[in-house]
């Protein structure tokens, strides 16, 4: 078991932080080396497994990053920008695999994101479901054997706490039909449609934004001609396959050189 | 074959024109007695079979309308609001069902059209198919069943040609659940989601519009809680299937007293 | 708290018990009264939440149903038929509103369930969703409107480990569509289809049976005619919706007469 | 116009045939050269848009294929196995391409139709459409990409006339899921589930035969894994496909060298 490449959490107490905790508890092939939240917060010091509510797990919350990578093969991070550039420089310095499912990056975080990578193993993706990363390569690759008489339109199904539309997923869909077809998808993007539109330009890539319910979340790239339809689906119903993603993306990282990679290079696409 | 119901067609040269008489012959069940086209048309006085191509139909195309509709027993019409209110005062004279699909109508046009209705059965529908309002029923039903933690949200999808959205179907569809609950749907549409939107509100109803291809007609009311959706779906394959509708209701008028009807009527609902 | 309606979940370690444990303990509607397993089960005499892996839930698992089911006022159950049937009794005898999910009964299981309905309140589902049992309610309604023109299909997907095909659900709405057109569903159901089949029969309603994944549950109704499909759909993806049916089905029992009711009477569809 | 290769369709009087004549004739890349039918039919010697309930299309219905072939520069054949071998021999004597879509072909009819393609451009498909070949394809590459955590099912759904089950569409792309894992179909195909089954076994390939209305023809292949699908779908929606394909592959086959093609070739995928 002590063998096993050791994974620290942050943002342990988040909703995404918890999932990646039980997911690599559960795992079979990492164990939990630790667990890091901001200084001050109520579960420092605690024992994970009793702060979720459960069974001891043998690990107490830090808010020392450092101290708990320096003891770890990889740190998975769903937390936010600011933070996400400060855990990039400890990873380095401690050598661990940083991987990062922190959404909503500026190009200055970006920035310091690729210089950690010159000396460390970064993995970072928008979705980590292998699923979703299959759907964007074959969105690019559909996109690029049939013309414009196909028309591309991407719908997407989501719950009704999430607040923008369209998903990060539905434009990198968008985006990568656009680079099947050598267009720039902010020329032909159909956001919002609404009111007197008239007819559908040729060429143009559509969107469709649902809300509802608890939908964890559900994209179709649409391709439509006359008489016939090509449809490329992906259904999530389990949150635990981002964590199971960044989990995989953790273990695949221990055998890389440095640099920064995404879910395509993890899973071989 | 003449003790058959006999059935004008106006527009009769346009794509909806053509798909009623080509119903009214195969139906076995009404006959063809009449065709209107405008003044100068190049088809006026020409056999109305061989002007669409085909074989010759027993039926010469005609600008004089009340001539035709009084050796008629009903007349359908998928025009435009001003040549489809005089019409309607026509059909009155000559005392025959006029079966209305035009859309596009204002308060000034379906006020005249309810003048015509105290002396004449006139059925007018936004959509003939019996499934959509079939649809539109359920729509009520499962509104006025389920409550508002219960997000609804209407899902088009139609051909690359049309120019609005959503469409009038949609907007039917919408307006049936709105009723169901009890609300009024200008009050809590939410049309072309786009961008930062925030949280979805309770209550609300959402529309989405894809565009495509030759699609006819696709309509999807989501119902969707928490762990569970209920879909009520109607998809359209065949722009026949509205003119049987329409035939479906000229028949169904042969036996009715005046008044302005739908095809909820007409189908029993 | 203690003026809450108290609970008894039978068969508290399977996956179902659970759940409704869980449910019970979320409400802030009703209150955890009891826990039974069999004489014998490890988790006899422990508190209940411990045994989960969870904190303590002041409620320790007995092997002694009776005394469990006396100081409560509704009993959950998704067990076996010959345990539900003791159930049955034991609650009859204590008063407690019996809520019954378990599947597989046989006639003579049936028979002792309305001999206890005479002096208790029983409620009994195969399916303990809202959104299944609008569907039954919908499909018998849509296939009395719509004629044999019509195709029924019935479609569901479920998870790999489902050991038997159609669903229990699906036949209760393939039963639903055939009393709507007051025929018996075993004189046309068209199930397992394949080889040279010849044409569909006329009336016939088919079922297909799709298995992968961890699909909790979904059913499609499809009304197939010439150029239109009206379909009426559900998805669960959540096993939280049947436990959160049985709990309001406890609740509403509180307020009935003696009898044997299903989830129809309870949601007052 | 006389420049445009010359096409001679087979079988002009089925469902087919019509299709493929009037594909030809609206398509402006191609005329036609001739119409085929059987000694003793009645259009023999008749204009064949006449024939059809038209205009004259300036062809008359042949019964010697010879003399058809012999004047044009490909045949689109759409009959029966037994005359579409004796139609490949007489296309390679005129030196025509010969496009197949002949189904129900035994290994003795394949092994003249190959003796045939030593001398002459044959295509042969048993689905002539881009979409539907595209998605084989995909098919191929995912179940390639994806282990058997991902359980593979093939979905169809066709007309109420269709008298086999599965769609020969749906086997092959279930042979090309069974290819891309390296499998032999017959092995781990699952046919016509129904009754108690047991869990689902590992590595297999499912099939569900939808049948209603007048569908043209719709597949799935859903690839199922806990938590996540991703499902590769194709809607046909008018027949007019299958022609508009075969067309493509008489102008494609122009310039190949002898050779038995299908219609991943023609499309280039």
């Amino acid at each position: 078991m002590t063998d096993l490449p050791g994974i620290v959490i942050t943002g342990a107490s988040g909703r995404m932080g918890r999932m990646l905790i039980q997911t690599v508890l559960a795992s079979g092939k990492a164990r939990l080396a630790g667990c890091v939240e901001r200084p001050g917060h109520a579960w420092i010091g605690r024992d994970v497994g009793e702060a979720m509510g459960g069974a001891p797990a043998g690990v107490s919350v830090t808010d020392d990053p450092l101290a708990a990578f320096a003891r770890a093969q990889a740190v998975i991070d769903f937390t936010a920008p600011a933070a996400t550039v400060e855990f990039a420089a400890l990873a380095a310095q401690a050598r661990a695999v940083h991987v990062i499912g922190t959404t909503g990056m500026e190009p200055e975080h970006l920035a310091k994101i690729k210089a950690a990578a010159r000396h460390a193993v970064i993995v970072r993706a928008g979705n980590m479901s292998l699923g979703v990363n299959l759907l964007v390569q074959l969105t690019k690759k559909v996109a690029a054997a049939l013309d414009a008489d196909w028309d591309v339109e991407v719908v997407e199904a989501h719950h009704r706490m999430k607040v923008d539309a369209p998903s990060g997923t539905a434009l990198m869909l968008g985006q990568a039909a656009a680079e099947g077809r050598g267009v720039a998808l902010d020329a032909v993007a159909d956001r919002g449609r609404d009111g007197i539109t008239g007819a559908r330009s040729r060429g143009h890539i559509g969107f469709s934004a649902i809300r509802g319910g608890d939908i964890v979340g559900e994209h179709d790239v649409i391709f439509a001609a006359d008489g016939e339809r090509v449809i490329l689906r992906h259904i999530a119903t389990d949150r635990a396959i981002f964590a199971r993603g960044a989990l995989r993306a953790a273990l695949w990282g221990q055998r890389q050189k440095p640099g920064e990679y995404d879910m395509i290079d993890v899973l071989g696409l």
